[in-house]
């Protein structure tokens, strides 16, 4: 009984204020297409009754978005994204902010409860009901695409040096590299930015060989979708851009032909219980 | 047109050989709940002539998986459930291998690309074509419910030494644990085996500090779900089963106290472009 009072408390609060609870909805839609979004991410999406984001993504969303108030924020600005999803949450609507991939990895999540955690929004959004769905991410389905990669140990390493300072960065590069974990960059360059992906390229090739399969996705579940298969050796720092993700294999990483092109794959162990005779 | 040609090679030469060429879907269901399958998943699951996989899984199909003949396999024993689905597809099949979480992390895509890579399938079980399906993680599921731990580069180690030699578990610990990474450790124990999750804790504590946020998830999605708030200090490696996911912040990873329970997160960056007022 006093479980079930203290749940509802919040909600009492601010009816006694006057209002509903708002309720706000981080949700992650996958990349590009719809059969990569969860049901949940679509209960929220419809039963929301405004929508944030960045255009692009609203875009995807197709019939799911039609006659909703939408608030586009472009890419960058990210704060003042959160921040009027949270405030509009705070007014009593119910909202969905909506993020590519999955809303927790390198999208809106983390900076939405900073921005409740550090008292930048007022009080009437800091009692706003947040809830977080998750989603594929670009690592998950460019892995699927090519075979199983991420099969073992893997990280996920945000080559973005404008909330996160290069030695940070260089530092977790080293880590990867030491650790043969399997690595996923994000964000790894733009047109004016590349020399991080040069240096991971060149601090990963001093701990697994050249022949080391890389793997280029971009635009995935959408019909420009371009998968690129490269090596260490002859990955070139030009052919990524903000929206690829590239994905490097760990020493154990293993590179197949079939007749539906080349697959690569990370095997679950060194040793085995059960070899594979 | 030479393309065209090529790309549908395969399905001519087995159509010559007198059979239609078989089908394996490697599908990961996400964890526990319906509303984390993504419409891809579920179509591949319902496309298939026949099910494979461990029999909880197969449950959690419900209604999808009405009607269809189902091969139940006990966990361990993953090499000949990956051959049976293999095989099964080499003679024509229309085959969905059902993975809990993502079919690409810790699960069968990687192995059932090693039984083909090395040889240790038929000849049509090679020529069978394998398709992929991602799906969310435990680690993403379990982040979701408590905030966006994984907010910033995170990492994922299985403690399984079933597979992969200790020392390797050891060193990728001792990187993570360097690189601050946030850490998802998968398979951190069971009633013989708790000292690896023992040791990563006393790792972790010579690089973060013991306030460090921790989560234990198990069950994520069903309704036994259940989800433990700890941090480094009071982390006890006897509240861990196998089907538990651990994750473990980095320096940079906050707990705040809301309404609703407590939350997590990790800020995108430690410097920032835009400072939060």
């Amino acid at each position: 009984m006093a479980t079930a009072a203290l749940a509802i408390a919040p909600d009492l609060i601010t009816t006694l204020h006057g209002r509903p609870r708002g309720h706000l909805a981080v949700v992650g839609i996958g990349p590009g297409q719809s059969a990569w979004r969860t049901p949940e991410a679509s209960r929220l999406i419809a039963e929301a009754d405004e929508l944030v984001g960045y255009g692009l993504y609203l875009d995807l969303l197709g019939p799911l978005a039609a006659g909703k108030p939408r608030a586009d924020f472009p890419l960058g600005g990210e704060a003042d994204r959160c921040r009027h999803a949270l405030e509009r949450a705070g007014q009593g609507a119910r909202v969905a902010l909506v993020c590519s991939g999955d809303a927790g990895i390198y999208a809106m999540a983390a900076l939405v409860w900073e921005l409740i955690d550090t008292g930048t929004v007022s009080d009437a959004a800091r009692r706003a009901e947040v809830v977080v769905a998750p989603g594929v991410s670009a690592l998950q389905a460019a892995a699927a695409r090519v075979g199983a990669p991420l099969g073992h140990d893997f990280c996920a390493i945000s080559l973005s040096d404008l909330l996160t300072p290069r030695e940070d960065i260089l530092r977790r590069i080293r880590a990867a590299a030491e650790g043969d974990f399997v690595v996923a960059f994000y964000n790894p360059g733009s047109k004016t930015r590349r020399t991080l992906l040069a240096e991971a390229r060149q601090t990963l090739l001093q701990h697994r060989p050249p022949e080391t399969p890389v793997l280029l996705a971009t635009s995935l579940g959408r019909p420009e979708e371009r998968l690129t298969h490269r090596t260490l050796a002859t990955l070139a720092v030009d052919e990524v851009d903000m929206l690829t993700v590239v994905l490097v294999g760990s020493t154990q990483t293993r590179r197949l032909e079939t007749g539906d092109g080349p697959r690569i794959y990370t095997p679950r162990g060194y040793a085995r219980k059960e070899p594979v005779p």
